[in-house]
């Protein structure tokens, strides 16, 4: 296990001169099997898998669950020997921000709306992170689930913007058995809660119907659909439904190409999100 | 000459094949001895040195010189071919900023001082768009004149809390004859106002000589001797002298041990910058 910035950069140095290439998967732990699929696709495009396991207080609003954030660091270690044992890099706070640490980059656009509007620091707190990470590492590849897909999109133009020099690969979410996206932040659910949070990906597997099947265009129609069948779980409150252009997040107002309907909600105190990428191939 | 990001990071990626070190130095152009000095340090440090010129907007605040900026491109280009003749970047605008680009790299503390407080959105232009040279290029080590001294530290700081692999090499000032620094704005200088800035570097050596042989340890007494120095020069209004710590920036009440001494100008529209560092060693 890693500790330190400069022992990974050690590490990664042997990687590279060992013409490795080194595929980084950042996590904040609390590892499920959706982070075990990304920690999968590192271990098949790359010959040197990091998996990097820091609970960023950057990312987390004043008001957010930073310090109720589950930290199982035993377990999800153990969870890691079975998916190929990569190299795991674990951080303290004061090694990723010292005393005097002052930087922090910001991406614009794809950062302001639907999450940008209910976290306006979180993604500031992310991409400062995941550059500290990509450059601390000297990744070739990082693995990211679709999970969070505007996070995603905020990586990319990073990557894009800065002229990072490491590559981006999405993952498809991983579910459970009845639909619900896998997230650390599941853990949190009572029992009553867990039951009523089916209608989020159910909601999104009726949007896609409605798109695919049916042929609706309109989003306020598949809107209106999305929040009706969210709204029969009694206790969830919705922050927002969108239905946006994948690349730019503009939201439409009809559906012709490429659309993602990303949604998020509160149960109780947890948040949740979800979304769904459809192609609309019309003739 | 490299004209796109694509194409430099075709040339960094077979240079690093065939165990080179790339060396960066990066410019605006309007090249003069400072800028060889720092090409020929490359030379003899790395086994493949890039000089990239670029007269970055971002950088510049909207009154400022940007638009009148010197850009005699066959000039430089020609003056590096006698320095080694360097592999060259000579990006547009919309290579380094296309539509749609949004991304800031924002560095607090060394920043705010001196010359944020003059040019208050300065240095993140410059932060970002050196960022941007530091991995578009893959640069190993990168090369800058103590000249722009606060620019250093900012950029040291930057790699330090970005953990940017790149190792910062920093190479003396180098002056004209009658000890002006060497700057590509001094070309924007008359005679007359010309054989005033003589005051600026008479200044720094004259607050040496109070430091080093009078043993003076009052800021006041030495600010007031430069001050009283520059004001020789009927045309000359100072931004400002700083007498601070060289590494955080922080001003000085009493001098201990290191010390630089930094100063701004204007005479007519043109403002001159220049500083210098002390090691005071007290029994």
């Amino acid at each position: 296990m890693i500790r330190t910035i400069k022992e990974l950069r050690c590490w990664s140095r042997r990687q590279h001169n060992a013409q490795k290439r080194i595929g980084l998967v950042p996590t904040m732990g609390a590892l499920h099997e959706g982070h075990l699929s990304l920690v999968q696709a590192a271990n098949q495009c790359c010959e040197a898998t990091l998996v990097s396991i820091f609970v960023n207080p950057a990312q987390f609003g004043v008001h957010e669950d930073f310090h109720q954030y589950p930290r199982p660091l035993e377990n999800d270690l153990r969870l890691l020997q079975t998916a190929g044992s990569p190299e795991v890099f674990v951080p303290e706070i004061t090694e990723m921000y010292p005393a005097g640490f002052d930087a922090s980059v910001h991406i614009g656009g794809v950062t302001q709306p639907f999450e940008g509007v209910f976290r306006p620091t979180h993604f500031d707190g992310v991409t400062t992170v995941v550059l500290k990470l990509f450059l601390a590492s000297e990744a070739d590849l990082a693995f990211f689930g679709q999970k969070d897909f505007q996070q995603v999109c905020v990586i990319r133009k990073m990557v894009m913007d800065l002229n990072i020099p490491v590559e981006i690969v999405v993952c498809p979410t991983v579910r459970e058995p009845d639909g619900l996206a896998m997230s650390s932040r599941n853990r949190y659910l009572t029992e009553t809660q867990r039951s009523q949070t089916v209608v989020l990906s159910q909601s999104l597997t009726l949007a896609e119907k409605m798109i695919i099947d049916e042929k609706i265009r309109d989003v306020e129609t598949i809107r209106q659909k999305i929040r009706s069948k969210i709204e029969t779980a009694p206790d969830i409150k919705i922050d927002y439904i969108a239905i946006a252009h994948p690349k730019t997040l503009y939201e439409l107002t009809t559906i012709d190409s490429e659309v993602v309907i990303l949604i998020a909600a509160k149960i109780g105190t947890t948040r949740l999100i979800d979304n769904i990428l459809i192609s609309v191939v019309d003739n």
